[in-house]
């Protein structure tokens, strides 16, 4: 299903839909999950926890995200992550530079650019505002973060541009206290903010989003020497090396062997994703892990992947896998004079960097774009999800209000209702709520009728094929926690 | 123990710690969870979902941090949410005006008086900077709301000073999709910041901070109409109806009965509050439901309470539990024209708000200062918190290094590290690792040594009594699952 069928799901079954919605100066770019997208969004990283942080023994940190000015200082934000805007005199409008000269004169002037070229390709080609046909100020550098000011004196700190930043300021302490051994994965799930020009697509392109992002600090001349290599080598991940070229599947074994991945490290936890993916319920058959040319990738990235997956907007980046080398804890140690040094074994040695930096916000939207199925034959929509990632666990359903129906299904919804995201739903005929309870991707229902007052037993409805069987109320919660459980 | 031993154990076990604290501009009031942190945090909020949440059938949101103007100028933040404030002229030294008056002249100029009354007593008691004798500026109002500017014409924004507001805001949109019956509760767990002037002691006062708010949508005329208050009104409350009076003992029932508290419904929500704590290990013997007078309590408040818990450092504010009426609706629906009506049967009522305003920081703060414990006789430091809450679920140690016990204890390892919070360790004498485990609170730690090997067992021991007894390698999982259990 498209893009707007999933954001009418998302709105009216309480996935998500825009912040301050009820004012007209609701700015753009921001997005609430509701009771639905909550648990749905929870069990997503309940998920990456057990498949990522868990599996490999890494070490998770939940860092503020206003954080002080050295640090992007150290970063390079400050100085770098910016995009060159232009504005109309006329009507103010605002436009990316490099944006509006490609759709205006079909001519690529790098995002990079110095910003004399920007002006001159304006010129040049007498480009003007698309509304009305104004002049354009002259190009400018526009940062992309949020500033704040702290205290009384404002003082500037910046809300964070990627979660990834305290990974690196607090290694030094983590490291140490928690006893670490290289290579180590880091990592963080929370709130980055970008001040983003043209917010777009919901959960796609947003200011204010989730990250799930990880560091893993390793020797890089051990890039090669990696036990836990073998728990991966056979699965199979799809490597396209240029832009031009097909992409190719191979196990990571071969990707290693092939050179198509520059060592195994990396190729482990390119790995150890498609397997977590694979878990979500997305169809990985349909990613693919496109290999950056020099243009594209982050100015810190020596090797750079960005791991794809084709829905029904087309090819969206997930995850940004980007070997940062020594980048980051570098800059950190000139700026703030720490020690970023560690002992691996006899070895002294001051870590590289490997990051898997996850948008949890659009991983979301891609589960319910492969998920999603309109089921003609049976009127309804269906959102197939994996049992143990979906928002609602199992609903409760008493066929009748009367007769001690509603009692009996009360009582069943008690025993239920802490463990599980049950759902007790009483209003409207049994095959509107089954269709409900479809809409939001509950794989069970259990449905309390006469039979269940005489002989102790409900019915059990599946979700995707809708089987129906009889089972004692005794077995309820077994059933239910095996049919939940991981694979 | 006291304050800095807590403080110690969080440096050093990885629970929490200064942000970017390699920097000299690290601003004050912000704390980053580490590993050990993080999993008790998570497991915090857990429990709030399983005995608040879904306990009594809430609607949980997560929200934008930032928000529109719009939404402030409703709240009255814009105009009310301010600290007077004074400067010395000399050293630029920031002060709270009411506290210094206070401090220096023992006179009382409530926090919202007009600015002169401050600058009037400043005169007649010829205050000056405590620091260098420097004249004071005049008094100002400082807004404790950080601002954050939106896109390129840096249109105003804030960051959400509590996270209640986007349950007020988001309500017409939620009530109705998830088909709502009044009363229910909406909830939300996320950050909030305010610009304090003075942050101090780690995790009680941050300038970004952790909340868990619920919000109890309700008929004003049905308070006392509540089928549930049956499930607590035998829990025992502490309540204290006055800054001069005793705090005393009684059931939920009492407490209505008598007048103490005003209603069922907010009863209902106190007595389910306190079965929560219980749950979470603090001893609610010392807690106590303190009324607030007219002076202390929020302007939109008509009924309000702090739940507060004896600490090591005196009496804490966890839980301010406020009967908002219809406040926050009522402003909301007048400046954004939303209509916030519903049905309630038959009846179209304005809800009224009960808040239910949880501080996560300060409450994971309380549960460590009522369980960690000086073992002397043991030599040892614990942390007896619930099992359920534990950071690190399960030890598993192998007793040498060497004859394949290090491979026996990584096969174990690997059966649980998924699913629990296991911690392998093998630097160190045994006894050393079991006392770092219970530092962290660990309930268990597995033991593989040269008995395993030939039998399959392995030793389970057990933190608080430190028994030790021998299992099956089969019978582990189970084992721990149990243990581990909910009450």
């Amino acid at each position: 299903m498209n893009y707007e069928e999933i954001m009418k799901l998302a709105l009216e079954r309480g996935f998500y839909f825009q912040s301050c919605e009820i004012y007209p100066d609701a700015p753009a770019g921001f997005w609430e999950y509701g009771p639905t997208g909550v648990s749905f969004k929870n069990k997503f990283v309940e998920l990456w926890r057990r498949e990522m942080i868990r599996r490999d023994g890494m070490l998770e940190l939940d860092g503020s995200q206003i954080m002080s000015k050295s640090v992007f200082e150290a970063s390079g934000h400050l100085s770098s992550f910016a995009d060159p805007i232009t504005k109309c005199k006329k009507c103010n409008s605002v436009y990316r530079a490099d944006k509006l000269i490609s759709e205006a004169a079909n001519v690529i002037v790098p995002e990079s650019a110095p910003l004399e070229d920007f002006d001159r390709a304006i010129e040049e080609h007498s480009i003007v505002c698309p509304k009305d046909k104004g002049q354009l100020e002259k190009v400018k550098k526009f940062n992309m973060m949020f500033r704040v000011g702290i205290g009384p004196l404002d003082e500037p700190a910046y809300l964070r541009p990627e979660t990834c930043q305290s990974l690196f300021v607090d290694f030094p302490r983590v490291f140490k206290v928690m006893r670490g051994k290289l290579p180590v994965g880091f990592a963080q799930y929370g709130k980055s903010f970008r001040n983003e020009i043209s917010p777009r697509q919901s959960l796609i392109r947003m200011r204010e989003f989730y990250q799930a992002e990880i560091e893993v600090f390793c020797n890089p001349s051990k890039l090669n020497e990696l036990e836990r290599f073998k728990e991966i080598e056979q699965t199979r991940i799809n490597v396209m090396l240029g832009d031009d070229e097909q992409p190719k599947w191979m196990t990571c074994k071969e990707a290693v062997e092939s050179g198509a991945i520059p060592n195994k490290l990396v190729a482990y936890y390119l790995g150890l994703l498609v397997e977590f993916y694979e878990k979500t319920g997305i169809d990985v058959k349909r990613h693919r892990f496109r290999k950056l040319g020099a243009k594209e990738k982050a100015f810190y990235a020596s090797v750079a992947f960005d791991f794809e997956v084709e829905t029904s907007l087309g090819w969206l980046e997930l995850v940004a896998c980007n070997y940062r080398s020594d980048y980051d804890l570098t800059s950190h140690a000139k700026l703030s004079k720490a020690n970023f040094e560690v002992m691996d074994g006899e070895e002294k040695v001051l870590p590289h960097v490997f990051e898997l930096s996850m948008g949890v916000d659009r991983s979301l939207y891609t589960i319910l774009d492969h998920s999603l199925r309109d089921d003609k034959p049976n009127e309804r929509v269906v959102l197939s999800v994996k049992p143990y990632l979906a928002p609602v666990q199992v609903g409760v359903l008493p066929l009748m209000k009367k007769d001690g129906l509603y009692e009996k299904a009360d009582e069943i919804f008690a025993t239920l209702k802490r463990r599980y995201d049950a759902f007790f739903d009483v209003s409207g005929a049994i095959g509107r709520r089954y269709r409900r309870l479809d809409e939001v991707g509950a794989p069970f229902a259990i449905t309390i009728d006469y039979q269940t007052l005489q002989d102790g037993t409900v019915t059990l409805r599946e979700r995707d094929e809708m089987k129906q069987e009889r089972i004692k109320i005794s077995d309820i919660e077994s059933r239910i926690s095996k049919l939940l459980a991981y694979p």
